[in-house]
């Protein structure tokens, strides 16, 4: 099989080619890019191994340009590119090939919030309605027939996915305090991103509810909400959220500490039951053997580790998985590997770091 | 003046002999050690510079056995030991010279809680009231002449500063999540603690109420619930906490982030003035520039760096300052300066890094 | 195929069971340990995903004691125990299965040489002459039909890749000057490997000719000059080398700079094409893209980068490699590979990090 | 005193800030920028404490534009501006003021040296002969009545310490091998300076003579060579030099590792008494207590710690400081105390970290 990366040279195009490179079921890589075109991969990226060439036959080991490149031969279009240029270059291709999205453009099903969250007007509204969140683990059935994945942000899939599970048996809003790795920034020459800058520094930022992810995570956690109980927990607004993120120097990690008064009681077994119960068949989804996760564990794989916590009338979870990978790239392959029929886990690395 | 250190080789320790060494008032130090009496302390300290001797004067530049000493010239007595221990080396000297505890000891009213958190019987029950809390800003008249100051930890210093003013504003319980540099679990030679363990690494730990420090920030939050208003908070369990202490790759630093419901309506003006109005007299406590604290600003600094967020009915604190210096050995000078009538100022660092 | 390992829950251990986990041609790992025998694997190690117990089906998920296996069925016994300890346990088995030593116990092939530097008698001297070195690209002919394969240590891996197709070429001592991370130390719980003493650290240590691997290195060295030319560099003290390893706060990762001056002129082309030639069919060495080769770029792969530079009668050799990958673990299982008649490339990762 | 700043807002600019605010006998700072003119220093750099302002009082807080101070009452000017326009900017003032120099501009005092490595015109060669070369231990006479003091750079700071003492005692070319943190190449927002570029990560770079600090270095041996005996190694190249720096995932620090040919036999002590003897009244410069010197102990300090080591017929030398204290801003002040006739070590700090 053919895939076809648009965007290669940030954090998630890289990792995306450092996952196909290695990926059983994948023939052929197509990097394009608009910056590096022409340019041979292995120079721009000497982390890759030589051997990637024998799957970049197609371009003789460089980058080429989309415009010139054959879609009819191509079995899945990655986009890595920032948003808007995103949904502007793949509006065009939709339905031709399955495409996976990394942006933040087919997130969000309300046009009108997304033109507010990202300042900008939607390039391909049309499309919005079409698109498939692709939070693996809970939309297994429509990403396998989906013309667009729109696979989630690293804080969004580090939030719902010991969230979601609760989502009908908690008050809100919500407390999330999440910590990431830098790498979650991406790859801009920005000078709060400086080595000196981040090195024996941690701070929290954009605190509440103005991060950009937070619409994303509340559309999320009201579509569960309205699916988890009949009932629902209408009362009062729901499914609203405190989000703060915070910055640490890690360089792939995150972990997410979120904290929710319980609706009715519940028991330490019965939390954990409800955790194991919701990903019994999702392989990269587990309750951590440790008391909370640790973000080295999972790092470069497509895991996410849990646990749970029962204070009282309060519940806790915890997460940890890699930003650039679970939280980005991995769940892109995982999405590819659902929607073109493969193995979940194929080509995925299951074993962190120690 | 004459300072003596019990239990001078742990980072406690050896940050009280850094700032002892340069501090203006400070004649001479005698360092304390079981360990390591006899032994030159530039030899065991590299960091510390040749000229520290000049200081150590009595102890020929070497660490001395406490029961060598002749207290009876000697100012201020300073421990950096470990809980227990320093109660039982304290205990026979109180009132004979002002002593200056780093241990959790004196720091409980309760001695039952304090046995029951510490899993041990008190060495000198008959001491707990005689201690005064030493969070300088909010104990200064009662620091002044006390006979023992029970330091606060880190922990509940970065959590009690942004939160005191607050006390009585506030519903219970407040969610509290703390991020500490590895520092704060001192210099001992465990796995965890290793840096391969911790490098590219990060993990929640005892959370909810489990962590030895809970105690400690509820006592001093129901005080300042008690005093704050007449009518007090007082429904449901007042002054609770659900705290979530989290280690990140950090040496020294510490960053608060406390999130609770207000009781009534407040505006962003209204919180920050709250803030800088019960700080105002307080040279190391701040509103923070930024919009929220960064820990390199107050690294290797006595400074408490604060913001505070509404968001309509929650509020949003958070705090910065390094664990070893205003979270330990830097808030113990301040309260050498404050009880031996100098400058609450002198000796201690003001700029941190970039 | 079968392998077993002695020494389970070191770094080299944990990372061989990483290796093996996802090894497509090993179908059962025995994880032997004496510590934490009985215990669960997954629960000492939560780094490893769930599904390795599929590979543990012998040991039902569990460490065992070395003395309950029967060797009869095991294709391969790795031992990532400490020198000495090693030795004794690996002895009785020799002849029975390929054993795959991490150790320094069959390094050096004079008894002599080991007993002076590791201050202890050898428990099987007998065997040091049935021992094969583990450098891989250096000695696959022997390693195809060994006995015991003794596998190099980090530094020298790193030292003697891109120095020995140069020795008979230079004059001597080389300078050397080696950088490693910590996790090169091992797992042990000493003052010295804690993150608050390494991070923003460094320091040179134990330079000159007093390191533990310099006699292996000018062993290799040695050998090399006396096959490189009929002729040899025979003149003064042969292969001496000056050899000072530095630690930098990093987990994993090495890199040499190896300076030396030229016995006869060379052209900066001439050196590249040694080094081209000299590494033709080793898919894990290469000249890098880069002007000189950088960490991350293979760290988690079996990979060495080297760049050469000619400077007027000197030449510079730089090498980068992951000390627990290339420089321990994955060096052993390419040896596993070669020995077992496996492509040597089986099981082993190619691309590092950006 | 008063001092003014040129170029506040970079790395030295900013640690200038620090020791000059805490500095007893510097009444006065002005702080000039030409990007953030009119901005609150504390808003800019909230690392500074709030009582800097007291020192700002001439500025009202904020930066100011270079052209609207009145120079006349200014004591020192600090120029941390990159090179060429340091010199642009001071060469109309040089004669009216003393001035501290952090560039290049004044270091070499071959101007054809100069306008090959910098690739530009020198814009006052005219004022080459009247600089000094502000390596404060080796010129302390000249400093004294200096209208230029052209401070070295970190790498020639931390190799010519180590290395003047022996320099008419060794063969050349010296081997040095130098490790720098990241801060050494200032505050640039480039791609090979972010966090998730340098952490987990090291390579060499500009090897062997390219760096742009080698003329510098070797200009300065020579010097010591001609004067160190009346013979000379004059035999050969004198005072050559093979530098490679690299770079390690450290904010504040330098290491070098220098080594080379004795020109005759010299024991460990002599070789130690060597070094005590060039520093014997220098406060900021010792053999170190360790075998080799940590970076840490000289964290944030203006000290230079050192070893040597005696092999055979080769020596070696060590070398540790902090690239932007002793390595810039820290001697800078240092020079500062001597032209000002005040006590060399007023408002320098000298106890590290641990």
């Amino acid at each position: 099989m053919k895939a076809l990366i648009l965007g290669s040279t940030g954090y998630t195009g890289m990792m995306l080619m450092r996952i196909l490179s290695s990926h059983p079921q994948i023939d052929q890589i197509i990097p394009t890019s608009r910056s590096v075109a022409g340019q041979s991969v292995i120079a721009e990226d000497p982390g890759l191994h030589a051997s990637i060439v024998e799957k970049l036959a197609g371009t003789d080991g460089c980058y080429v340009e989309f415009g010139e490149v054959d879609l009819g031969s191509v079995d899945v279009v990655f986009s890595a590119l920032p948003h808007k240029t995103a949904a502007s270059m793949i509006g065009p291709i939709v339905g031709t090939v399955p495409v996976i999205d990394l942006s933040a453009d087919f997130r969000l099903v309300d046009r009108e919030v997304y033109e507010r969250v990202y300042g900008t007007t939607h390039p391909h509204p049309e499309l919005l309605e079409k698109s498939v969140y692709g939070l693996s683990e809970w939309n297994r059935d429509e990403i396998r027939t989906a013309s667009i994945i729109a696979c989630p942000g690293c804080y969004p899939t580090a939030t719902l996915l010991p969230l979601l599970p609760f989502a009908h048996l908690i008050d809100y809003p919500v407390i999330v305090d999440a910590l990431s790795g830098i790498s979650g920034a991406g790859r801009k020459e920005e000078r709060n991103l400086l080595f000196n800058e981040r090195s024996e520094n941690m701070n929290a930022y954009n605190p509440g509810r103005v991060h950009r992810h937070v619409p994303e995570i509340v559309q999320e956690l009201r579509r569960a909400v309205s699916a988890g109980s009949s009932a629902g927990s209408s009362a009062g607004t729901p499914a609203d959220i405190l989000f703060t993120p915070h910055l640490v120097p890690i360089k792939q990690g995150m972990l997410v500490t979120a904290t929710a008064r319980l609706t009715s009681p519940m028991s330490q077994e019965e939390a954990e039951a409800i955790v194991t119960d919701a990903y019994a068949s999702s392989p990269f989804v587990n309750l951590t053997t440790r008391s909370t996760p640790q973000s080295r564990d999972v790092r470069n794989t497509n895991r996410c580790d849990l646990s749970v916590r029962v204070h009282g009338d309060h519940i806790q979870l915890f997460s940890a998985l890699d930003n650039l990978y679970k939280g980005a790239s991995g769940q892109a392959i995982q999405n590819m590997n659902i929607r073109l029929g493969l193995d979940e886990r194929s080509g995925l690395r299951l074993s962190g770091e120690f």
